[in-house]
C-alpha cells in the first residue's frame, strides 16, 4: 500500500497523456485502474460484481491535470475511514449518501460542480463504467463532454515499476511449480476438468489467485475444461493457466505427456523453442512490436511445418491484455519494463496443440524470461 | 451444470414479470444472471473484469416472452464450442466477430434485427450493462426503448429451489468451520489483517472462494482489516467473512474471545441470541418484511442496551444482498425457499462490536437456520 501524499505513478507521463488527448479531467473507476492510481488500494468488500441490491459497487478517483493536490476520490459510506487507515494516496475522500453505484454518481456530480469541474471534456472509462451511471453523468453534467479514458490508461501503465516486476516475477514462478507439479502427475483417463481442478488446487496452495487453466489433452484442439475430453497414454497434454498475483495477471503455457513423446510430438515442441529463440532474438527496447511479429512470421514461413504454427504476443499486468500491441502492423515501440506474454504454438492433426507460453520483461539492453525453466515436457510414467 | 433444453429456471414466473415490466425481451448480461438462466454456466476465461484489451467480456442471453424456443446466446469467439461441450441450455449461441464487448452488442443487434426483436420495450441490466454497449444498442436500435432488467431479475431469483439451497447449506457449513478455526486460535497482538488471512486461508483449504472478513478487535468498531488493530488479551473480536459456494454468497458473522469473556460481553452476547430468538419466532411464509424489523426493533426498544442494538437482515443468494427486502416499511412477503441473511449487533463502548450473523431458509412452516452452532464465544487461551 502506497504512503500519504505519494502518487505511486508517473503522473507527468499521466499528464502528457490528459493534454494529448485534451482533457483536464480524469475518472478513473475500473478496479484496475484505481488499484494502479492509488499505489494499492482496493475496498475490502469490492470483491466481486454482485454486491449490492440492485446495484453494484463504484468508487472513482478523480485527477485534475496538472494539479495533484486536487485529487479526490468518492467511495462509498465508511470507505473514508477505511481508506485513511490504509494511508491511501490521496487523502482527499468523499463518501455517497447511501451505498450504490447511482448514489456514488451523484456524490461526485456535487464535489464536480462545487470545484467548478462539471464541464469540458471529462475521461471516464467506458467499457466499465455502468450504463445507469453514464446517463446520471450525461443529464447532471450537461456541459460535459465524454471521452474514453481506457487508451490513455493503458499506455500509462505499460512500463512497468521494479516493484510491479518483482510481483510478477514471483508470481509467475508459483504458476510454473504449480504447473510442474499437475503435468508430472498425470495419470490414464484423466479428465480435463480433473486437470484444471489440480491447477486451481495448486494456485491455491501457493497462494496465487486462481483465474483459468484451459487444458488441452492430444490430439484434439479442445482447451475449456470438460467432463468428457481425457488425458490418455502416449498423448501429450498442454496446460494454459492464468492466476493473479497481488492484481497482475501470471500467464504460462507447459507441455505433459503421459509416456515417451513420439517423435513429431519431439519435433513440434522443438519448433516451440526455436521460434521462441527468434524472437528473443530480436526483443529489445526501440524495436516496433511489428518488428517482433515479422520475425516470428517469417521463422515460421520457412519452418517444414510452419503452416500450423502461431506466435501471439501482448503485454500483460492489471490487465490480461494491454500495451504493448504485437501484431504486423504495430508500430508501438518496445521499452525497458514493459512485460509481455508470448506464445509459440503448432496446432497438429493427430498430436494435439502443442505450445509454450512464457512470461518476458524488456531489460535495458535485450529482454529476460521470467519462467526460463521447463519449455522441455513434463513426463508422467502412465 | 444444466443439460441441453431444460431451462433451470421457473419461466412462467419469468414470463410473468415480463408481463408486468410490459417487456417482450429480456437481455440477460451479468454473470450472475447468466450463470442462474443457464443452470450454471461461466465461460471460463470469464472470471474477472480486467480481462480483454480497451474493452472487456461480455456475452448477452436473450429471452423472448412466452417463446422460450426462440432464446439465444450470443458470446466471444470459440464460445459456441464450450457452450454445445457443457451441454448448456439453450443450444442457440452466435459468437462475436472479435474478443471484446462492442464486438458482442453489434453482433446481438444484428441477431435482433433479423429475428425482428430490435423494437419495442428491451429490458438490459442497467447497472453492469457497459455505458459504451448502452450507447451502441441505442444508437442501432433507435425504435427501442431500454428499461431495468434488474429489479426482475432480483424477483426471479428470490425463491430458491432445493438444489441452491443444498449449495447455500454446505457453503455456510464451510464458512462456520473456518470461522471456528481461526476465533479458537488466538493470539495476544495479532493485527485484524493477519486474522483476515487467516480467515481467507481456511476458506481456501475448504474450497470455499474468499470474498471478504471484515475483523473487529474491541473495545474499537473500525472493522476493515488493518496492520494496526491487534486483538488483545481479555478484549472480544468479531469475524463478518463471506464466501462464495458454487457462485452462491454465505457469510456468517461469529464472536471471539481471548481470555475470559467479562460479565457485560456476556450480557451483550446474550442480547443477540436473545434478538435472534425473537425474529426467528416470526419469521414464516406469508408475513412481510416489515414485520420483520419490528419485531426486532420492538424488542430493542424494551432491552436494557437497546439503544445499542440493530437488526439487519435481507435476502442473499447469487448477488449479496437481494429480495426480499427486510426494513419496517417493507411488504415484499416471506416465501417457502426464500434465504436470508439476519445480523443482531451491539456496538457498546469499552467492549466493542458483538455481532452475530446466521444463514436462514424460510421452510413450509417457519425456518431453518443453516448455521445453528457456534452463537456462544470461541474462547482462544492467551
Amino acid at each position: 500500500m502506497n504512503r500519504k501524499n505519494k502518487p505511486p505513478f508517473d503522473a507527468s507521463k499521466l499528464f502528457a497523456l490528459m493534454e494529448n488527448l485534451e482533457t483536464d479531467l480524469l475518472l478513473a473507476s475500473s478496479r484496475h485502474n484505481i488499484r494502479y492510481l492509488t499505489g494499492g488500494y482496493y475496498y475490502p468488500l469490492y470483491m466481486w460484481d454482485a454486491h449490492a441490491r440492485r446495484t453494484q459497487y463504484l468508487s472513482f478517483l478523480a485527477i485534475v491535470r496538472n494539479s495533484l493536490g486536487d485529487t479526490f476520490y468518492v467511495g462509498r459510506p465508511g470507505e473514508r475511514e477505511v481508506m485513511q487507515e490504509a494511508e491511501v494516496w490521496p487523502e482527499l475522500c468523499f463518501e455517497s449518501e447511501r451505498i450504490g453505484s447511482l448514489s456514488t454518481a451523484a456524490r461526485i456530480v456535487e464535489v464536480l460542480k462545487q470545484r467548478n469541474l462539471g464541464t469540458g471534456r471529462i475521461a471516464v472509462e467506458m467499457p466499465s463504467l455502468p450504463a445507469d451511471v453514464f446517463e446520471l453523468l450525461k443529464t447532471q453534467l450537461p456541459r460535459a463532454e465524454f471521452v474514453d479514458a481506457v487508451p490513455m490508461m493503458d499506455k500509462l501503465r505499460a512500463v512497468k515499476t521494479p516493484e510491479e516486476i518483482e510481483i510478477i516475477r514471483k508470481g509467475t514462478k508459483k504458476n510454473l511449480e504449480a504447473l510442474k507439479t499437475v503435468l508430472t502427475s498425470g495419470r490414464d483417463g484423466s479428465t480435463t476438468a480433473e486437470i484444471a481442478q489440480a491447477v486451481s488446487r495448486e494456485f491455491r496452495l501457493r497462494e496465487l489467485h486462481f483465474l483459468y487453466a484451459l487444458v488441452c489433452a492430444g490430439p484434439e484442439f479442445f482447451r475449456a475444461p470438460s467432463e468428457k475430453r481425457s488425458w490418455r497414454r502416449d498423448r501429450a497434454l498442454h496446460i494454459d493457466a492464468g492466476g493473479l498475483a497481488a492484481g497482475y495477471v501470471v500467464e504460462l503455457c507447459r507441455m505433459g505427456y503421459l509416456g515417451k513423446p513420439s517423435a513429431i510430438a519431439d519435433d513440434l515442441l522443438q519448433g516451440c523453442r526455436d521460434l521462441e529463440k527468434v524472437v528473443l532474438g530480436v526483443l529489445q527496447p526501440g524495436i516496433e512490436g511489428g518488428n517482433l511479429q515479422r520475425s516470428a512470421d517469417a521463422f515460421l514461413e520457412k519452418h517444414p511445418i510452419g503452416e500450423h504454427g502461431k506466435f501471439i504476443a501482448h503485454g500483460i499486468g492489471l490487465v490480461h491484455h494491454e500495451d504493448p500491441v504485437i501484431n504486423s502492423g504495430s508500430t508501438d515501440l518496445m521499452e525497458e519494463g514493459m512485460v509481455l506474454s508470448i506464445e509459440m504454438e503448432f496446432r497438429y492433426p493427430q498430436v494435439g496443440h502443442i505450445k509454450l507460453e512464457d512470461m518476458v520483461v524488456i531489460t535495458k539492453t535485450g529482454n529476460e524470461v521470467l519462467s526460463p525453466e521447463g519449455r522441455e515436457w513434463f513426463i508422467s510414467i502412465p
